[in-house]
């Protein structure tokens, strides 16, 4: 298993694989081998960026039998993703802002993200693992109010894109089974959300499979694959973790 | 006014300035002053690339007045947008190639572009023509089936994302008002649409100023106005010409 990260050094943000408590600095790109430059920090003083700044951020809805069935929704016949645009991407450790005139009914949602390592389209479905570099925790934070203001036409890539909407990281996890893991939120340390990867209509391998047979996936994207029951509104000042056991805990605040 | 684009010249993309028959090669950066390099080729062979490559490239829905009417629509109180993937940035006189499984209904919708010039939040309104370069065509091409396979969620970022779905061209125009503009749609040279800027809901100016009091945009990015009555299904082998006479015509082939 590889941990790989990026944070900043000396104001430059720089590549990171943890070793235990070191990150170790890397120097190339993150999908092409990069190598050791020997400068190491300590995880505990490590400023942390998203671990990508994904070219495509795709995220799933109804993609969680659970909350499908308590949604009263019905069995999709192909991942239905929304995009989450570039500027909404945030790290771990730092504040989500409340977006002005909708600050009182924002949504965490815990969940798993699926990043690319290769360029691909129409992979067959065997060899989809050659084309995914590993996986992260992502939060996928929704401000409710604008998503259904319209009747017409839900908005999902506008709700889902404020500055700061988009946490992912701390690290990316590779030579992990994602169909083994559990997702878990906790809002000020009290669990909210609990749910399998296996619960999953489409699992991660699938859902990148079946969107990678319509558009090109590029290195550096992350698909996050939905999320279960639970997911809550955010008070000011309330601290929300997306933890996956064996892979990693991302925290962050909904600041006042 | 200025007509700026990209052309391919011995295989590398150069940016180039239009004057009347000809394409003055520059180098540098699109939106930092570029500089002349001397070096010159004609519009008649130029190899067309989209003039630039959007990080964001949105579309609107609902944004025209006579459309809203025909469809039976409300009046949004925001523009309503989704984003085009970035794989399906097409170029002037490039083939749109059908998706698999959804050739049969495949539609051309002629919109009037902007392209942002500047890194850009929350600007003033009296402000927003410091943030916006210029004016392109768009065929903002839509997989019919795939939109409204589900009956909960409706797939607009899948639908308008298949490779060669977004034309954008042939090139950007400076210091032309875009509200006196008309925007046609030509198949097989016969008109099919034929609606004025200033039947739009929100004008170009106006929707950028919004979007961009939610959401940071990016020098390149192009917001693609929306489309009015008129599109129409295409058919392999027939020619698409998006044309805004006063800025340029962007002419597509819907491949067998």
């Amino acid at each position: 298993m590889e941990y790989w990260c990026r944070v900043t050094v000396d104001g430059v943000p720089r590549l990171g694989l943890r070793r235990e408590e070191q990150i170790l600095i890397h120097e190339g790109d993150l999908f092409a081998k990069p190598k050791p430059t020997g400068q190491q920090v300590s995880v505990d003083e490590a400023e942390w960026l998203a671990p990508v700044e994904p070219r495509q951020f795709l995220g799933l809805w109804n993609n969680l039998h659970e909350a499908m069935v308590k949604g009263g929704n019905q069995l999709p016949v192909f991942p239905l993703y929304f995009p989450k645009l570039p500027g909404c991407l945030n790290r771990h450790l730092a504040d989500i802002s409340p977006p002005k005139g909708f600050a009182d009914k924002v949504i965490f949602e815990a969940e798993l993200g699926v990043v690319i390592g290769r360029e691909c389209f129409q992979p067959s479905r065997d060899s989809i693992d050659d084309y995914i570099f590993g996986y992260t925790c992502v939060n996928d934070v929704t401000a409710a109010e604008p998503l259904l203001e319209d009747k017409e036409f839900t908005q999902w890539s506008r709700a889902k894109s404020f500055p700061g909407f988009g946490p992912v990281g701390p690290w990316i996890a590779r030579g992990i089974d994602p169909d083994e893991l559990q997702v878990q939120a906790f809002l000020d340390g009290e669990k909210k959300q609990d749910y399998p990867v296996s619960d999953m209509i489409f699992s991660p391998r699938d859902a990148v499979w079946r969107i990678a047979g319509e558009i090109v996936l590029y290195p550096g994207d992350v698909i996050s694959c939905g999320t279960s029951v639970g997911a809550c509104f955010m008070k000011p000042g309330q601290k929300i973790e997306v933890r996956i056991p064996g892979l990693g805990s991302l925290l962050n605040r909904y600041s006042v």
